[in-house]
């Protein structure tokens, strides 16, 4: 960390300052221009509160020099971390397409669309059974039966399942999902990060709306600080000021997250853009861009799809989706399994 | 709800339509224009999902004309909500400043910061027991004795208390705290949205940091839903481009929510801004905007604050904005108790 | 367009409403409802001001129906425009890719890249003259000089030449330049749209960095109502509270520019992101989400770039990077030449 | 400036690095920490492009320590500009407020607007002459005719006129111009600023609407680099993602940039928030937070202004308003004249 101190500051308050830094524990290399001082904190300046130091009547500006993470920095983690479920592998060179309805509505509906986007080659199944809606008076998911449905589905096709927890209280319901989802409303709370950084099942950790990759990265060393360290990045579009989509996909946030972290990173095309039309040109560009995989909704009937339609491919539209990344995946030097 | 159809849709699938949207126990009012023909949906049309109905072949435009809230609605209930915590009253023409460290660091602190208060004119008392914090290496506050020692202090002084309960967990300990924060990262965190949606206590409701008006207005639905009708809504800054505050103060969002709901709205200028010099300035621009109330971090010793200093007053700070709010609070036809 | 009446209004009120929406030349549909009255305007509504409509005091919503640009709607012109340039088509299938260096520093410089980024496979050439730069001290072009350069350049390597015109009064030094760009700061200076829309040179619209697709389809319709309509939209990146790239590349907006108008759309990826180490895979993003070509940065000596070298790929590092393109292009059904 | 090198650095690299700077004229002060060395350039580091040394292999961090502008800088020109016009101060301490329509329609319409706002106390008049709009189809203002009648209306009300300035072409219609406001749209078109650089008259530069302050700074620079150091500054609300109010006005920039520049500053509530029924609230709160003045948009008949009527207060609203703006302003510690 490094702190300017302004030109017209005394001497005295320089060494005050520099003597708190040294009771946090650190060293401090001071350096005397022409203009300013500049103090060079060295030593695990994670702690230091930036937003303070920055107040104080000498200091002119203060710069972190070291990340504030550090279980997810590729820099002391440099190889690809590769999360493999059910001998489906993502991160390190793999991709995967996981896909699925927006949510489970019953379980003859949950089983003929993982049929069909088995065929198709998706790996993973997806479905809300426990839905965050904007409106109290929304369908809110059928919660533990929906769990139950997903598991059926599991059971019939062998596609691993991928669900959304939103609350501590639900966690036991969550024991044989094979993917635990945290939602993009939930991505700073942090008490449901520390609970399910104390579990062993990967964690799909969707970025909020209106966060910064760095506190997306914060959230997953969270999840990380207590010991769960099977963690895949999603990006689903960020909020902006354009309405002509439902949010704006953050694209070169795939690159940009591989040189920070060693995580995967994945994609949903469907939430991001908010319609269905989007989604095949937003998966492709995904894929070419460097993605780990996908995330996609696709719903048998989506005119009587009870939430999100709008963003549901139909199994057909899947199907010939598949086909084109299919193409892609290894011009952009990944292979799936 | 208007439904505008594409002019070369076909007659049998705009009955096909018609027919969709009486299913959902509506009526419909046709109306055949020169380009389009528009369909306007009467009856309860909250549950009609306009992102799905959009993405209709045959649908040009969907626009909502009812506000998807009521409860919370001004509509529906003209007059101003009035919140009285041992004889204060918020809202309706009723002024108060709740005052506070940003952290409870012990009894001791908390104690002199709430005389200290109290004596410039605070009628509530302010403090994190449970800290939202961005790393899982920063102070995560005192927890249960953070409560124990606010408690403390409302004995000392009488002041009621405020402060941030973050998961339905702690729920039990939050039984005689006088009004209970949601923090801004838990505004759209729905379960504990509907648990404090059955308590007694006043709920203290902070916009999210990229929540829009309507989305702060579906959450104190949710909290009202549940039976609780006692909330205040308080805005704390939007993230947008700007990077010279914290967050950007929407002051206009104040005279826009009274157009809307009945509910107090009051403003945090400190975490808005993140800079103790710019907080005088943002609390006078909130009351002469027409904010029932202000939340204001002070600390006695802001240099050795655990989190969050760089935004809170001294004490003598404190006292000298007081007495600039106490002229202009007349001015914006409001009064104090 | 179609306005909603509130429903406590009177009814001279209304009646007065609908004389005054006549005396625009408009017809009116009245749909009378349970909870209000709906006024369908038929006829050309684009001249009237929606703001000033919503504020009059029985007004409850106001909704244009009709998107407000008639010449660059794909509705009124379904086939894709392609503009061809020296046997180059961009559009309707064509793909081709502009590069060169951010700003013309010697004749040697702009004849050098130009050689380079031609035999790799570009098609166009760029470089700036004239440099909208944000601080006056900084580098502001060669001028009248850089185009000089460009045009030698032209005339040694065969290909076209792109550059940016910043002010109605530098129009007559651009009559040999083969693409005019408008600059994403220029994108709202009507003058200048206006004068360009008097040419016959094609016109490279770089959207605004906080600019709506509708905004930046508006200003082509500035440029096409003066009867030039040979127009390529730009995508450069938007601004939002992301820092860890210059800008947000707004990739959706592919498609969805696409949809709305018939005019080609290409992507900057260099300026998006504003590093070089982003643009190969946000250029095989932009291809694979079906932009019709690519303008990049390339400079034979990036770490004495007079400016933005940053963002700027080396003569290596583009030749690579369009060995890929190739690959990208027909999968996205498009074609070169 | 400060750059951080990396810390596996050759010693020649970095020695490279050195070398290069001193090249450009600075001097190098150099700090060797545990992970990182840190060179501190010394000098005017205006000219070094951050964005290119930030791309250097060798680079972790680059961070300016001295802000980029310096004309407009407090720093160097501690004491308040203070702008007379016709007698009437802006800044340091004195406050005035600028009303009138937005777009001049007529002789007789400006003269009876400015008669009124006068009577009510404001100081200037403002009305549009040439308007930018953003549909081509819509009313672009009377040009040449809309500043003979505002000079008329300043013949017979002694009022100074403010009014925008679109183009290079039409200055020296401007001669007679008592403030030339440059619109938001145009705050980075930089061959205008600098071409108002070269005039006398004081200039009233807006705030684009996705511009930080530190690039309204840098335009402000522009202009004074010219020689033209009469300059009011005005926010005018920003792009976000809230669509509640036109735009967010980013009330706590007016301390901010009383920090950072000498320049006095005030605020269009009428533009930012595109209601007239905010901008009462909104005036107020400007004028306790600080602003130097106020510009607003008031008309004798909004229902039939040609443009933003929405907006614009009656000449009864401005009355009420300006006596409550009259309470305000001591308490602001401002006077009028």
């Amino acid at each position: 960390m490094i702190i300017v101190v302004k030109r017209d500051s005394k001497k005295e308050q320089i060494e005050n300052l520099i003597e708190w830094v040294k009771d946090l524990g650190l060293d401090v290399h001071v350096s005397v221009g022409q203009n300013s001082t500049v103090l060079g904190l060295i030593g695990d300046t994670s702690k230091v509160d930036v937003d303070l130091v920055s107040t104080l009547d000498i200091v002119e500006k203060v710069q972190r020099v070291q990340e504030p993470y550090k279980n997810v920095n590729r820099k002391f983690h440099p190889d690809d971390t590769v999360i493999e479920v059910a001998g489906n592998k993502i991160g390190g060179g793999y991709f995967q397409v996981i896909a699925g309805p927006c949510s489970v509505e019953s379980e003859k509906q949950i089983i003929a669309v993982a049929e069909s986007v088995k065929k198709s080659g998706a790996t993973f199944l997806r479905g809300g059974a426990f839905k965050p809606r904007t409106s109290p008076y929304a369908f809110q998911g059928l919660g533990a039966d929906g769990i139950k449905y997903l598991l059926k589905a599991k059971e019939e096709t062998g596609l691993p399942i991928v669900t959304e927890l939103m609350s501590e209280r639900d966690i036991d319901l969550f024991a044989d999902v094979d993917v635990i989802q945290i939602g993009a409303r939930n991505m700073q709370n942090f008490n449901l990060l520390k609970e399910v950084g104390k579990l062993n099942n990967p964690i799909l950790l969707k970025r909020g709306l209106a966060n910064t990759l760095q506190e997306l990265l914060m959230s997953a060393e969270y999840i990380m600080s207590e010991g769960n360290d099977r963690i895949i990045l999603c990006e689903r579009g960020i909020r902006t000021f354009e309405t002509a989509t439902r949010n704006t996909l953050d694209i070169a946030c795939i690159p940009v997250l591989h040189g920070l972290t060693h995580l995967p990173v994945i994609v949903d095309p469907s939430h991001s853009t908010g319609f269905s039309r989007l989604v095949p040109s937003m998966s492709a560009a995904s894929v070419s861009a460097g993605a780990d995989g996908l995330i996609i909704e696709v719903h048998n009937d989506p005119i009587h799809a009870l939430c999100d339609g709008a963003q549901s491919l139909s199994c057909e539209q899947f199907e010939e989706l598949f086909a084109k990344i299919k193409m892609l995946v290894p011009i952009a030097d990944k292979k799936f399994r």
